[in-house]
């Protein structure tokens, strides 16, 4: 290893950061490099943008200004992305002035769900039934293999439950495929499953991979609720949904954090205990709680990983619970930061419309000690 | 206590808070008022201030430029400072535009040594035996009282060991006070002391009061090179150590985090075994341990107390080692980054001079286990 390092470019402190995007998870990334001695450039169309905040600087200006976007990477050291659905041209364009870092492959694939599906297959990694969309006639052709109930999900753009629909029987396909606007989908199987645990990974410049623990997540609204962290799964299950996620950045050769969201089966399933849902190729709100339970985070393990530096130690140093606070939930701020042992982080959003991510707490537990 | 908290008029998320002068205090403060969903605005004349990265908005003018301390007192809702020479007449005209926490009465005592030696004797609190130093006749008369070897330090502008030196007889009196300019000084006696320890306490605005565990602090050529968290201590002691630092926020009626080092003198001391070295009205190098071992740092605790957020819990959930990278050793920051289970932090310096602190690293235990 000590070959292949050395003739890794590393980004120094004092170096540029290219960060696309503007939202939390972007503030988040900023200020992570900030503790690194790192500067921030956050490039972003929206008025406001938590991340412009925490950023040693911004541009506002539209994904398709290619003037900008050219200044923009021209400015910085490398470019990442806090957002998995960064235009492919946009993409292309900040390729040619700087390393974009995942790259433009980990982008194209994981904004698809089709080729994602595709990719996973191919590197034998279990994942639900699943069928390419294009037509009514497909999707009752599919209906037909895969059996009801099934999802039918938007091949491009879908996030917390958006761009996706369950179909209980064969007879509501069209109206489903109707009311996701005829776009190109994917029909999934429904897995019943017990647990959905997600694995946040990340794979250094070097080749380098490490994995936080698994962590259990619950969804309210198709909104991740909480993670608890660690799932509580047999050792050899843990290991093996590390072991999924240091699969996938290899065969992706993926530079940065990934989120690898698995359902767990019951034990009565009859094929392989996990199955991956979907991947991020980005930093993940399930890994959240790392910011106070790990010696690293899952948003300063990114910004090493970019840069090339040493990937951190993905130990946990405490037990730790993760719970959003959506929309309204954050007005409850004062009796958050009163009570003991939670860490409170907010995303600094004048508005806390309903769905709307404002914030998170995590509560520490002592190792093996949390409920 | 709830009447009280209820007439408290509390700095909501989206809040602005000011923040004199540009340093890694500064830069962290402003990290941890972004972690509460706080706005920053950060004041000092100098070019390049690694505040200035962090904060969502800085003002670079001078000290005695009353316009735009106006200004900038005007656009946030509270001033804090991170270093205690803020010149009297500054503090004056901020404090007509927007509250100052800690208050003008702290900065005044703990700019002056004589004045905050007198208004510790006047607590009761026990220190190291002085005088008030105003000629070369002063000196040899103190020096007759106290006795070989103590120490003579300007009243105003010490810090790190600058600003002082050691007499180690009568004789040297003279040339010792014309070496520090002939400006008005104290001179303190030797402490022969076992270990120097910190409390950084915090007092909140509703009057509440949290300390965080004594730490041992090692110098190295007169800077702080080492905390080690907590100090190993027994408990009465460290309670005491508690009591005494608590005792002076109330007196002083402080609102923010303030750092109190103290001297621990051996068990065959005549007098109390602690001794008030002397106090900072400001978040402390000793407490830098706190952003990776306590679920609130310090730096969140400053803010919290002046924006009348209730208290964070000081308790810790790890051991801990902080170690200063003052000058080059901060180019050790790559070996540093590989370290597993350390954090490190940088401040974002250009330039690596002899003596800058640059950064630190954190190195966590599990409790009761730290080296």
């Amino acid at each position: 290893m000590s070959d292949l390092t050395a003739t890794i470019s590393r980004i120094a402190p004092g170096g540029r950061i290219g960060i696309l995007g503007g939202g939390q998870l972007g503030r988040m990334l900023a200020m992570s490099a900030a503790e690194l001695g790192l500067r921030t450039h956050v490039y972003c169309p929206d008025l406001d943008a938590p991340a412009m905040d925490t950023a040693s600087r911004s541009t506002r200006a539209g994904y398709d200004d290619a003037e900008a976007l050219a200044r923009f990477a021209d400015s910085v050291d490398v470019v990442t992305y806090e957002f998995e659905n960064v235009p492919a041209e946009t993409a292309r364009i900040l390729a040619e002035h700087a390393p974009i870092r995942p790259g433009v492959r980990a982008l194209a694939t994981a904004q698809d769900r089709l080729l994602e599906k595709n990719f996973l297959t191919s590197c034998g990694i279990p994942i639900a039934p699943f069928a390419d969309i294009t037509g009514v006639n497909d999707l009752t052709a599919a209906m037909g293999r895969i059996g009801a109930p099934a999802i039918l999900k938007t091949r491009r753009m879908g996030y917390d439950g958006k761009g996706q629909i369950k179909l209980d029987e064969a007879g509501e396909s069209e109206s489903a495929f109707s009311s996701l606007g005829k776009v190109p989908c994917v029909l999934e199987g429904f897995i019943p499953f017990e647990l959905e645990i997600s694995v946040v990974v990340a794979r250094g410049l070097d080749g380098a991979v490490a994995a936080f623990d698994p962590v259990e997540n619950v969804h309210k609204n198709h909104i991740l609720d909480r993670s608890f962290a660690p799932a509580f799964i047999p050792a050899a299950l843990a290991g093996e949904a590390r072991a999924i996620a240091t699969k996938i950045v290899i065969e992706l050769d993926y530079v940065g954090v990934m989120g690898v969201e698995m359902f767990l089966l019951p034990e009565s399933a009859k094929t392989s205990r996990l199955l991956v849902n979907e991947i991020a190729p980005r930093v993940h709100n399930s890994g959240h709680w790392t910011m106070d339970a790990c010696a690293v985070s899952q948003f300063e393990q990114h910004i090493r990983a970019i840069c090339g530096w040493p990937l951190g130690d993905p130990a946990r140093h405490s037990d730790a619970v993760m719970t959003n606070l959506i929309g309204a939930e954050a007005n409850d701020w004062l009796a958050l930061a009163s009570r003991p042992g939670l860490s409170v982080h907010l995303y600094g959003k004048s508005e806390a419309r309903d769905g709307r991510k404002m914030g998170h707490v995590n509560e520490l537990f002592p190792l093996g000690k949390r409920p």
